[in-house]
């Protein structure tokens, strides 16, 4: 990330505030650094707080930002703080409060440059037009969706991601992978789209498990850094669809994590939509290099179990029990994610509450 | 393209200006029919003149646009069509002068809206930021580049292709495909592209002699429909090099229509380029599915083999002298094509005068 200093955006700006996550603050010292010999004014905050950003720790971000008033923030770390550090270069400045935005473009005008850097290969917000906060009054996970949180800049490099631990390569990983699976299967799919979804895809599978297994595999970090790429950048043509909407009160309500929640619905979201996208499931298939089975059908399941096993060697659990969810809890997501309108309208099969409990009781 | 009536942008417009090719007149009908019952104010103009669109044409358009004063501007034809269409958007209510805006980011501001829908496989203006005009004094050709010149929606409808004859289906063909090379070998190629330009070059070469030959074929005609547009999506981000700054003069001074020009130049500038693109000429023929050869070298000098031999097959002329063009023009060729740094910039290997010169002595 040496050449950070030298981004014309970087370099155009007078103040710099970065956002950077605890875990790669040495990586980052050497830039840093150039950034502040080069003349420019810079502040670092670190962002180590766990789980899903908050209204309320995004507020004392901003604070913090509007006193520094930068003309460029710079984002560097997972989903958290990427969204994190999309909404402050968005509402630095902006007389829109965090609390009137979610929606979609509802948020307008940001007025200072933002550049984003991911450290895991999952999130895809470097590459979107999404920001995730959580409302904590009601554990609600609320998206803000706006052309103007799509980053000026992106830096994409695998180097950052190598000393990501082996639990969260693999929950990142599948998260990417949904993205690309979800686009590719979904209501609203299109050709432009396509055919980052299906390289995505092929990248993902194909590398997942070495990055589990050796983090420093540099070649198995790169392949994962571009198929999250590909997958961000079906996020805000396409989007995500039911995995991403029935996940949603995984994550709120019980603070699993984004990756996690994804991962263990995936496997069965593709099963319940079959029906709807046999082909398309089949044609998923050739990407992983599953073998064709005799009908479409087999393929299809087929691929479903090659995409269970990959998970499962991972180290991802299966079922809802081992993350500590009960059967109490299913009416509460289920209702949770069927308010998720703006996901769901996206599947390719319709979800009703019955379906939703059916998917979690599977999983189970 | 009977929805056309329905297209939101449409349905929230009072005015609408169509321009349309003289070819597909007939073919649009029933649609001009229904976007008038609807109860919108409908201008149709006809367009029916040969060559690039000079200045002086597209100045008479807008005089017509600016009385008319529509909200919205729906372009039907091919690359002159689609361009003409798009200044209209931008410059109708726009104190710009159109003299004053060609170069990059010049242009600014469009009010009203536009829809592309191309009637070749080709041109990619329906997806780009480009529009080109011919300043008659000089005959030389200027761009004019502007995100403001990206149609709010296109619509891609191989049906209205199946009419155009086969020397324009050939030629027109060939540009897209040199879309997709020139992005693919680009210097400043990039990964989020490349997919684009992989499927574009996979699915014009598969196609572009059975749409030769039977001008009916939809299968063919979809195909190429499709590799047209990842042609086009190649053009924004990261543009065409050398063969189309080398055409430049052929199509300004010597009115080659545009895809003829790259057509004939496509496989020597390939040529002239291999020392820089050796391994990604030879990745362009694993997605023609041209057989590998012993060493990358003998891959790619099969590859360009190929694309001669395409290019022959479906008609169009190999020499220079075949369309009039003879050894007294080639400095004055070579003078202009150098002017235009813009997209020799983005070649991957340098191109002096003596080059240029040596490109079109041996394809005289």
């Amino acid at each position: 990330m040496k050449d950070l200093a030298e981004d014309v955006i970087i370099s155009e700006s007078g103040k710099v505030l970065l956002l950077i996550a605890k875990p790669v603050m040495p990586a980052l010292e050497a830039t840093v650094s150039s950034i502040k010999a080069s003349g420019r004014t810079v502040e670092v905050l670190e962002y180590n707080f766990p789980g899903e950003p908050s209204f309320s720790l995004f507020e004392e971000l901003l604070v913090t930002s509007t006193a520094l008033n930068p003309d460029c923030v710079v984002g560097v770390g997972g989903g958290s703080v990427l969204d994190c550090a999309k909404l402050l270069a968005a509402l630095t400045g902006n007389s829109q409060k965090v609390q009137d935005v979610p929606g979609t473009n509802i948020l307008k005008g940001r007025k200072i440059s933002l550049i984003c850097i991911p450290t895991t290969s999952g999130t895809g917000s470097e590459m979107s037009p999404n920001a995730i906060l959580l409302k904590e009054e009601t554990n609600e996970k609320l998206g803000i969706i706006s052309p103007d949180l799509v980053p000026d800049a992106c830096y994409i490099d695998p180097e950052l991601t190598v000393s990501l631990p082996r639990k969260f390569t693999a929950e990142t990983g599948i998260d990417a992978l949904c993205h690309c699976i979800e686009a590719y299967t979904n209501k609203f799919a299109h050709p432009a789209v396509d055919l980052y979804a299906l390289k995505g895809i092929e990248l993902i599978s194909a590398n997942l498990l070495k990055a589990c297994n050796d983090g420093s595999d540099i070649e198995a970090r790169s392949a994962l850094s571009l198929g999250s790429m590909y997958g961000g950048l079906c996020l805000g043509p396409v989007n995500t669809s039911a995995v991403h909407a029935l996940s949603y009160g995984l994550g709120g309500k019980f603070h699993i994590s984004h990756g996690l929640a994804n991962a263990i619905l995936l496997p069965e979201v593709l099963k319940f939509n079959m029906p709807s996208t046999l082909s398309k499931t089949a044609q998923i298939a050739v990407a992983m290099g599953v073998k064709p089975c005799a009908t479409e059908k087999e393929t299809a399941k087929a691929e479903i179990e090659f995409i269970r096993e990959l998970s499962k060697s991972c180290g991802i659990p299966q079922h809802l029990t081992e993350i500590g969810i009960t059967a109490d809890s299913l009416e509460d997501l289920a209702t949770i994610a069927l308010n998720v309108k703006r996901l769901l309208n996206n599947n390719p099969r319709e979800v009703s509450f019955e379906d939703a409990i059916g998917i979690y009781s599977r999983i189970l």
